[in-house]
């Protein structure tokens, strides 16, 4: 029979079990009026270890950044949240964006856990729910909004554009940025022509199939390169071709490579939206040997993106427009190539063999850099002349560049 | 007062209560009966959903790693599970590393939130502990062992010292690699102290305090400079240094900047241990210009730490000993610099004024990279003669580098 004195001690110990117990529960089932962290109205810089955004505001202070509460102002849509997109909308989130708009139609799989974000007990969820759920609980000042389809398809594609066109922070504005992290050839020509048409800027990242190399890349329509201006651009792995055996098709993947993209590409949205640093262009990274070629490239005269071509127009008629110093202050850009015609290849699936029949011309590319495929020249067809073949081409492509 | 049958319901009240919570409670902390995914025997490459490690496997079959499946055969210390480290243990933890010890003393806080891997509701608990938990839930075939102590002190020091040497996978054996992810100067001297009484091969890692510069490099004691060999290097972030006001000792930081530092790491991590791409003994990241300067620095043979001199004397033995081919490719170094003397600075809080006032020799350093300090030139010393000073400069950067 317990005493008093025994069941006291009892109800202390269980009393602080239960403190324990509470303390460890997930985030996602302690449900609104259990927060782990309440809303902050206002971003403060005063240092004390309550304070989520202290060592974001003391950017500030640091003289790295003006007005670092600005971040709050912005809406991104990040399209694809595997490997680059999960880590990139965490960064942002972490950074206290405005607003996160995610666009994938996948499933979380353990497949997936050799790369950051996403963990075993969300197998099975949507990439977007599972997401939304982590990053709520991270940072709940953060508005999201998520879309659980895939923008390639025709209705998918029309809701796609009205969201990035009214999707801002206030409802009705357009985002201000789209973060291209897909892995897929169809989907980034998807995001190039709604950019296109919309005016919009948009960065792309990309890893490769063999994991050990990446990049990101700016694209400002009628400005630079858009991604039907030029073959895009990867970076070379310089490995020996003749190792590489595909066999299936499952691409490799690394969460180092994939952080280490995920982290260039948001440091330079951060750059890009709160005005500090340099902005990347193209920011290429080489993995085997440690080495980042970067590079700058303007728009196609000749692209087959009818809007691309209209964006350029618009794009010379401001900078004829402008006042002259303010031209020449222009960042000085290299034009990469003249011509549309090269042979098909892939990058990763090139074999020696194949690259001493390539022919064309190559563009003139630093050093690191290459082209994800050429176009070949059409057989039968007399030099020089254009032929009308985007159509087919372009299928071409899609099925060969599975994934970049 | 409260009766026996009082205190007996309020027993049961509580015990309903922590089952209840029990319940709610996280995968991680659930025990193994709940884990979300089962312990995984031999890594297979099968390409179905539910392999974790079919992406990583793959990288044999894209013929970047010889034999990807030695991953699990190592050992690896982080110390210092902040910004960078948990990333790194994430990291480390998805690609299926055999063991991870980790060290820090710290707890969570909300002020941690603005980088990646913590969560609010982790809030309040141990660093080391809360990683534990994530990154067991994240793949339970990744053997943890947590040092929740500060391995500076004298008996955590020990301690410490007692772990890399016998902490290895097979108990008994010495770890694998270190990795540094500490944010202060003592911390790093003491790894640095520990890996050349033991001729222990290690890591270092660093961002600044203004969080948009970092570094890594890699230690193999006698043959590559130690902490102690030369004031640490830097990425200079090329900020005008005027524009800098620091109020109070709160650095900034950034998720992007943080990730990408550990992504780097963990990515020399893997070229070292399983064999492929160079690795890097030094390379460095300078967010504002994208700019990523390597280099690499010989030991010093008048290094104050006595046991980098031993290891030195070791190193040209063995090297004498190798047959003459095998030394011929060994790859070119650059030795930066001949003696010790150099104005006491701190790259990040230097002033102009105190640039001008800076004297003696600097080393010769690639574009980009700068020492993290300089040891001043005593005053009343005749030039040349080599002052034993060394507790003494140690305190003084110890004091001055409490965020590097």
């Amino acid at each position: 029979m317990a005493t008093v004195e025994e069941l006291k001690l009892r109800v202390r110990e269980l009393e602080n079990e239960l403190i324990k117990c509470k303390q460890k529960r997930c985030p996602e089932d302690a449900g609104g009026s259990q927060n782990y962290r309440q809303r902050i109205v206002k971003m403060s810089a005063e240092v004390v270890d309550s304070n989520p955004y202290s060592r974001l505001m003391a950017l500030k202070r640091m003289g790295i950044v003006e007005d670092y509460e600005r971040i709050r102002t912005f809406s991104v849509a990040v399209v694809g949240v595997g490997g680059v997109g999960s880590v990139t909308a965490e960064m942002l989130t972490r950074c206290g964006i405005g607003k996160l708009i995610l666009f994938d139609y996948d499933k979380v799989e353990l497949a997936n856990m050799n790369r950051l974000f996403f963990q075993p007990h969300q197998a099975g969820l949507s990439k977007v729910e599972a997401a939304e759920h982590t990053l709520r609980s991270i940072n709940p000042d953060v508005s999201f909004e998520t879309h659980n389809y895939n923008i390639t398809t025709m209705d998918n594609f029309t809701h796609f554009m009205d969201r990035i066109s009214h999707g801002g922070l206030e409802e009705g504005k357009p985002v201000d940025l789209i973060l291209s992290c897909v892995d897929n050839f169809e989907a980034r020509m998807a995001i190039n022509t709604a950019c296109n048409e919309l005016g919009q800027i948009w960065m792309e990242s990309g890893v490769s199939e063999n994991a050990v190399s990446g990049h990101i890349q700016l694209i400002i329509p009628g400005e630079t390169a858009c991604f039907a201006c030029a073959p895009p651009l990867v970076v070379a792995a310089n490995i020996d071709e003749k190792t590489l055996k595909r066999e299936g098709v499952c691409a490799a993947s690394l969460p180092t490579t994939m952080g280490v993209v995920a982290g260039l590409l948001v440091q330079n949205v951060l750059k890009y939206l709160l005005g500090f640093g340099s902005v990347s262009h193209y920011l290429g990274y080489n993995a085997m040997q440690d080495f980042f070629p970067t590079m700058s490239m303007k728009a196609n005269p000749q692209c087959d993106d009818h809007y691309c071509r209209k964006q350029q127009e618009e794009y010379q008629r401001k900078q004829a427009e402008r006042p002259k110093q303010e031209v020449v202050e222009e960042e000085e850009e290299q034009v990469v190539h003249e011509d549309n015609e090269w042979g098909i290849e892939l990058v990763s699936e090139v074999t020696e063999e194949e690259l001493k029949a390539a022919s064309g011309p190559k563009p003139d590319l630093p050093e690191g850099i290459t082209v994800a495929y050429t176009i070949p020249k059409k057989e039968n067809t007399p030099d020089g002349e254009m032929v009308e073949e985007t159509e087919q081409s372009l299928e071409d492509l899609m099925a060969q560049m599975k994934r970049m």
